[in-house]
């Protein structure tokens, strides 16, 4: 075996709204995003896919809502029609189908938010690892690519679990919002957008299948990792237990990329640079910040909270992890050119 | 790097019934299982596991199904009561919030089979990968597990798109399978449990993902692949396209464990071993048949169909796959005599 540093090793994190709001849209954007990693995996580096889930982590949520909802309502209805015939409930929970007519087994239940992150990880690496695979062939490459489902170490005493702060899913109205709220799920107004849903975004501790992720590399394949920021998971009285939270897919991916040792770091937005007075008359784009200054302009609060600031935040951490450890941020079309230093903003030591 | 053969190699197939009806059964049938894997692997094997998803793919697809009628109904509803507000629909099809009051983005669709068995690999697979690791860790081995998604290549010209046979979902009353059947639903009785709906059960051709399985083999690592028998896909016009299919599990297994060139294939279920004459009074275990017999008892229609048949078909087909390769069919709590030759039923050249 040879030893490390043969080949520089990238981790390319790509925006869960990148990819999209139905199947089609995803199919495209999977496109896109195939081109520039082939370019980049034939540049020879080792590179690593992680994706957010946003939307489509919201849209698995509220199927399986709507759909238990519809079958408590089921429920409900049969039991007030024919009140003799509906069983006992059994020890679970569960109710049984009376013996004479069976009944459709459609009894769902509403998905903690870890098992619909684990979904989503399906849902969206099929996708990716779909259109890369084929990409890679079309290009005569052989390269192997396949999603590995990753959980996420959490904290279980991260403050963040006290405050939700994590937009999911889509926008509503505030008359929804007022709504939800008033059953107890937590919401929040989004960069002006509209309201959506939040859930606790705890810190990123491990990720728990690094060593998979290394094998990977080491075979010469490109994984796709920590899809959405990984399945939060958190080691309670001897087991791994699921947590109702979003990891942050860009701290998901500096962390990720500081357990496999990683030379850089891309954040693939919607934006092709990173501003300053983002969004006012004055707004000038960063070719080049070191991690000082970056932290001031944190501290400055010149990146938009849920947004920039995150990934400003993520970019501080993964160039502090280590030497030599830098960190671009820019426009997914532009990721081929962003990895050689002419395009978007570079993070350095 | 050292030649293969150091290690003896089993694929384990687990049944997606015995994985039960939901998240509670699923994660203590995943901890029985992870109890017989964690022997099979301090035994010194070489380990892949394999499982189905018959119950839980089926309550994916139905609970988008319902989601999307309830959009449907809400969409249609909201219509006739201000036909005027009502925008037009983009060129995508979808429907635009209007500008003045923000709609929720919870456009469902009804999932395509290929994506629901997608979901359902991330669904099964992270309570597996959560159990087994944590198992493996407490027996104080570091054993790296990993659910990679796995797609299963079928050929779209398999005869087997024109019979759909493989059942999905749970059991339903004639009267509810009739109506399924008048909105254009294939639908079956099974076993006589019960009607189900049925999918198209193509063969496996090749598995797409069989080099990652391998890359984590050589690194020690335990892989959980072929989730649901994998997401068919099939090459058409220079794509891999999804399919409306359902791969049996145990051939895929058996086809997964031919490309990783595996010395032995379990097939573990609910019963301790296979039967002559299975259910009448003359009914009797086999301990031990060899591939011919295997194939005699297969054509005399011994075995039923969409239960013990395909796990017969998966062991005489990997049998003859390759020299010294065997098949255990055995019970899942029984899966570490099985490997021994000490339980269930073994099928050799």
């Amino acid at each position: 075996m040879s030893t490390r540093r043969d080949r520089r090793r990238v981790v390319v994190a790509l925006g869960g709204n990148a990819l999209g709001d139905n199947l089609d849209e995803q199919m495209r954007a999977a496109q896109i995003a195939a081109n520039a990693i082939v370019e980049i995996v034939e540049a020879d580096w080792e590179l690593v896919l992680v994706h957010g889930n946003g939307p489509q982590v919201g849209m698995i949520e509220t199927a399986f809502e709507v759909a238990a909802r519809v079958e408590a309502d089921r429920v409900r209805a049969e039991a007030r029609a024919e009140p003799r015939a509906e069983p006992a409930p059994t020890p679970t929970g569960a109710t049984p189908a009376p013996t004479s007519a069976p009944r459709p087994q459609t009894a769902f239940s509403v998905l903690p938010m870890s098992v619909c992150v684990a979904l989503s990880q399906g849902y969206i690496g099929y996708d990716l690892q779909n259109v890369l695979r084929r990409t890679f062939e079309v290009r005569g490459l052989s390269t192997p690519v396949a999603t590995i489902i990753t959980q996420v170490l959490v904290d279980p005493n991260d403050p963040a679990f006290h405050n939700p702060a994590k937009p999911i899913g889509g926008f509503m109205s505030e008359a929804e919002a007022a709504h939800l709220r008033s059953e107890g799920v937590a919401v929040m107004e989004d960069s002006g957008r509209g309201w959506r849903r939040v859930v606790a975004s705890p810190e990123p501790v491990d990720i728990l299948e690094a060593k998979t992720v290394q094998a990977m590399l080491a075979a010469g394949q490109v994984p796709i990792a920590c899809g959405g920021g990984g399945i939060p998971v958190a080691l309670i009285e001897g087991r791994y237990h699921g947590q109702t939270a979003v990891v942050d897919k860009d701290l998901a991916a500096a962390k990720l990329a500081e357990c496999i040792d990683a030379d850089l770091l891309i954040i693939l937005t919607a934006v092709e640079q990173v501003y300053l007075d983002f969004g006012t008359s004055s707004q000038r784009a960063i070719d080049r910040m070191d991690v000082e200054e970056a932290e001031r302009l944190l501290l400055a609060g010149q990146f938009a909270k849920g947004s920039m600031e995150p990934k400003i935040e993520a970019a501080v951490r993964f160039v502090r992890s280590g030497r030599g450890r830098e960190v671009v941020i820019a426009d997914l079309r532009q990721a081929r050119a962003a990895i050689e230093g002419a395009a978007g903003t570079r993070i350095v030591a």
